[in-house]
């Protein structure tokens, strides 16, 4: 349902466990990159309106989300500070071919494909901290449910440049690109390590 | 009340008049800077959480905006398209001095003077407006409250960086900048020309 082709691993639970203050930091980072990155899209398809309306939604969501980690934070007494991001973001958009219409839609499925990491990550992280940390089982799982609807509009996104069968046959070559960046083990802890 | 040191004069008001179809497309375009420029300010100043809150905000509002002048190009068959913008937002982001804190000051300084100077032209415009075309007229007046705040939310931005009393002679310095600018005639027809 998520497109990915590989599971996080317990390597990446213990970490979280281990780390947990630096695993909610990144994640306030990411979500300000989400946002960051939805917007950037704005700019460069300005002129295709849907997209612009969708992006729009997502922008705001993803501010919203980063408040919330932000509040997260606050409550408990971590200070919010610049953190090394993983190579994931980067690494992944290596993968975005340099000619349109293929920019557009590896730029939009690289999109989809750190939302859909995200939200598997985050129904672990709720399953994981059920009973060990309440209060953050119920942060993920509030999540959880908007990241997966970006992952799906994403895809929905891209076939407004190509169509569907191409879209789904890239998304299939780069989620198994994004399977083994994962998988690279980034030695420091973070949402996508 | 608005920190403009200069009146927009009919000069601007026959350009509108003549070309209302390329104010509107340059007017969308200025939403998406506007929310661009608060995005910006928000990776620039991430550890600032009040300045990040209230940036989200003005994100958030600003996209709205630049959704509801599409809505409006569609609904008036005008095809929004991308236009060579005036040099308005790049003369006066010339201003801004190199080192921090004077610099953060300063792009907060520079976003408040063009939601005032936005914000005093909506106002014109919906006066201008009433009984010539009462739906754009309304347009204007229901976007010029929200410009007014901005404007104000910019200015207590700033004083998060420097005291109150520098803060608002530098405004007053940039003002009389930002009325220079404004009145060195840009030839096309634009939101700021």
């Amino acid at each position: 349902m998520l497109n990915l082709a590989s599971e996080t691993n317990q390597r990446w639970l213990d970490q979280v466990d281990d780390h947990i203050k630096d695993i909610l930091i990144d994640h306030a980072h990411c979500e300000k990159k989400a946002a960051g990155c939805a917007m950037n899209l704005i700019f460069a398809y300005v002129d295709k309106t849907d997209l612009c309306q969708e992006l729009s939604e997502i922008v705001n969501e993803e501010l919203e989300h980063f408040m919330m980690v932000l509040d997260l934070l606050k409550r408990r007494d971590i200070v919010f500070r610049k953190l090394t991001p993983s190579l994931y973001g980067r690494q992944l958009n290596e993968l975005v071919r340099k000619f349109e219409p293929d920019r557009a839609v590896d730029r939009l499925l690289v999109a989809c494909l750190i939302e859909a990491r995200s939200c598997e990550r985050f129904n672990l992280l709720q399953k994981h901290m059920e009973g060990r940390d309440n209060e953050l089982a119920d942060f993920y799982g509030s999540l959880f449910e908007s990241e997966a609807r970006h992952h799906t509009t994403y895809v929905k996104m891209a076939k407004l440049f190509q169509p569907e069968d191409t879209v789904k046959a890239r998304l299939k070559e780069m989620a198994l690109d994004e399977a083994k960046i994962i998988a690279d083990v980034y030695p420091l802890p973070r949402m996508h390590s």
